[in-house]
């Protein structure tokens, strides 16, 4: 047969998760926490369960789950979402994100993506017959040491081919958020051409330093024409669970939910079930970015006593540092060999480039997730002041 | 935007559904069982919680679970697929069927589908650029009164455009089994076509009067040219826990998991591990038979009180029954007129056609879901005692 995805090899992901099993590093390359969610959550999802909620969920997703997640967007970004035409519940953000996608582009479109990109979002464009074009985040530079996203760069991208900008903010690799001004710029581009937004905001919960999280959703003229994807993974520490969800208006939902329908149907009963009830209480989100910004601190600290550098790291749970003054390596042999050698694995950036081996894509970058145990956060620096 | 699929409403489950809970008529409509899960079954994957098994799942599933299936479609079929390359575990039959037809068809492709038919595949060869070509079973005959594949017509329908052909027996709404003789035709026409087959099998375990299942895994020369669809939903009363899975050969299965990983990526850990365990008993299928032998049984009977007559129904956990007896309507105002006016919500096969109005479509049957209590089946035949 012919491949729909002849260059999709397996992910980064498990490749670095992988060599770090069969190696036995330490495991701080892909994005999952090492400790278990909340035994509350799990006792709701338990409970869920005996009652019998175990046969199919409405398609768009159980009402209860819909209506905490309207009351959850409104009261922290001011949004209405209607749960009954505008929120459906998905197999977690990569299901949204392919959904979303397929609903809006097709053959002959553009979609444009930031680069460095998520790895679903190229491959999922491709599938949709459409053409990704990326366009570069600013570097990081000496002045303004995290990366940024580049309206003007954005702006020139977009052409009448383009369907839709696809961003993705907390930035996942580099950390990146966005800054009120961005949305005024986002505001600007979207009055100017038209385009829609696919806006990933799984990080949404893990801004940092008192800042608050700049969705699309604080903007009405932004929420009215885009996609807005999160999931509970990365917040309740339930990556393995897949609930995730989009917010878009009735038009566009009602597109989303007709291949939402015919993709998965629904999503798992007792697990949205569960959540509905654990977000009953909002210190279940409100209280993370305390916890994850001790546990950035902690590794940043500790890793000043090394020969790496940080970047700043203002939301998700990753944090960058350059290794030039370790090895001229690229990234992705870097990397490999941080696990082997020295039993640390990480992600190299470059492996969110369409090109890995393109001079801008290798800064000497790789990236620490630092969703683990104290315990194991201070394990893997004690390897790395070794390096 | 364009709409990808201009052609999609509300599917006919939802709208029956809706309407049995508006009406509080008893839902004998969209196929889920009224009952609990096993206790054993809820109770492994609360442990699998516990034991913090909710984050990401390796991307083609749990190991132990890919093992479980392996095993088990061994030992039933006699086929071996191999876990680590030709068993991809998916979030329900549903996405296993979306990514199967994804992977295999596209723009200029056929992929010819068998008429009644179930919901999702029309949308989803269109979604994937493809088009569907309908092949009608052969309707019940007092001389053969069950539907029946139509080989000739197959056959016929196959072109030098056709990619695959999709299947599902036990068949979904009429019941219709395979016998062996049908795997020979398949096999003839497989090796004649070079077609690829896509056989969705989800009602495996509920074949009745001791006949076995025919599944395509029994024929090596079918299996080799097959994406083997299955899910855990029909078999242990878990509709809403979306756990189905894709057994391939390696060529196909690699293509298959292109799609996979940026579809979903994984699907839900703690359920992965919970089934794994619980397949350790093949008692927990081996007895499905008999248990639903029973309420076939029941509801047959009770239907004979009636001015239904029903057909036979060698699997599934559906029955068909025809209605000309009580009323000439079309089989769809029917259902509405029972449903309110009676109480019982049942789902008419002219929504299983293309053209729900074309006069083949009509044969004035309804279908009648018994995976059921027995007191709602009870109470169900109370009220169609009066129509
Ligand atoms: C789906 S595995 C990737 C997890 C993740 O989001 C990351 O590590 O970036
Ligand atoms: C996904 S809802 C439909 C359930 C089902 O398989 C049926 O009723 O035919």
């Amino acid at each position: 047969i012919n491949s729909k995805l002849p260059d999709v090899g397996v992910t980064i992901f498990t490749v670095m998760s992988r060599l770090a099993a069969e190696t036995q590093a330490i495991n701080l390359g892909q994005g999952f926490p090492d400790f278990n969610a909340d035994p509350e959550l799990l006792a709701q999802v338990d409970a869920a369960m005996r009652a019998g909620h175990n046969q199919y969920a409405p398609m768009p997703g159980v009402p209860a789950l819909r209506q905490a997640i309207s009351a959850k967007t409104e009261a922290l970004y001011g949004a209405s979402y209607d749960p009954e035409t505008e929120i459906t519940v998905t197999s977690g953000a990569t299901q949204a994100l392919m959904t979303a996608i397929l609903a809006v582009a097709g053959p002959g479109d553009e979609v444009v993506v930031l680069e460095p990109v998520y790895d679903s979002y190229v491959p999922a464009i491709k599938l949709a017959g459409a053409r990704p074009v990326g366009v570069s985040l600013l570097p990081p530079t000496p002045g303004e040491p995290t990366y940024r996203p580049d309206w003007t760069a954005v702006r020139q991208a977009i052409t009448l081919r383009t369907r839709a900008l696809l961003i993705n903010f907390p930035h996942n690799p580099t950390g990146a958020i966005l800054e009120d001004a961005d949305l005024d710029e986002l505001e600007r581009i979207v009055a100017d051409t038209g385009v829609l937004l696919i806006s990933d905001e799984v990080y949404e919960h893990i801004v940092f330093d008192g800042r608050q999280h700049a969705s699309i959703a604080r903007r009405p003229a932004l929420a009215a024409r885009s996609l807005l994807i999160s999931s509970f993974g990365k917040t309740f520490h339930t990556t393995g669970w897949k609930i995730g969800y989009c917010c878009a208006p009735a038009v566009l939902s009602a597109e989303f939910r007709k291949i939402h329908q015919f993709m998965v149907f629904a999503v798992s009963t007792p697990m949205q079930h569960g959540l509905a009830a654990f977000l009953g209480d909002p210190r279940h989100y409100l209280d993370l970015p305390a916890f994850y910004q001790a546990k950035r601190d902690r590794l940043a600290q500790g890793l000043r006593q090394t020969r790496f550098r940080t970047l700043p790291c203002p939301g998700t749970y990753f944090l960058l540092a350059d290794y030039s003054a370790i090895s001229d390596a690229p990234e992705s042999e870097f990397a490999r060999w941080l696990t082997t050698e020295h039993g640390v694995a990480v992600i190299p950036i470059a492996a969110f480039h369409g090109d890995p081996d393109a001079p801008g894509s290798n800064r000497q970058l790789v990236r620490f997730c630092f969703a683990k145990q104290d315990s194991t956060l201070d394990a893997a620096l004690e390897k790395l002041q070794a390096v």
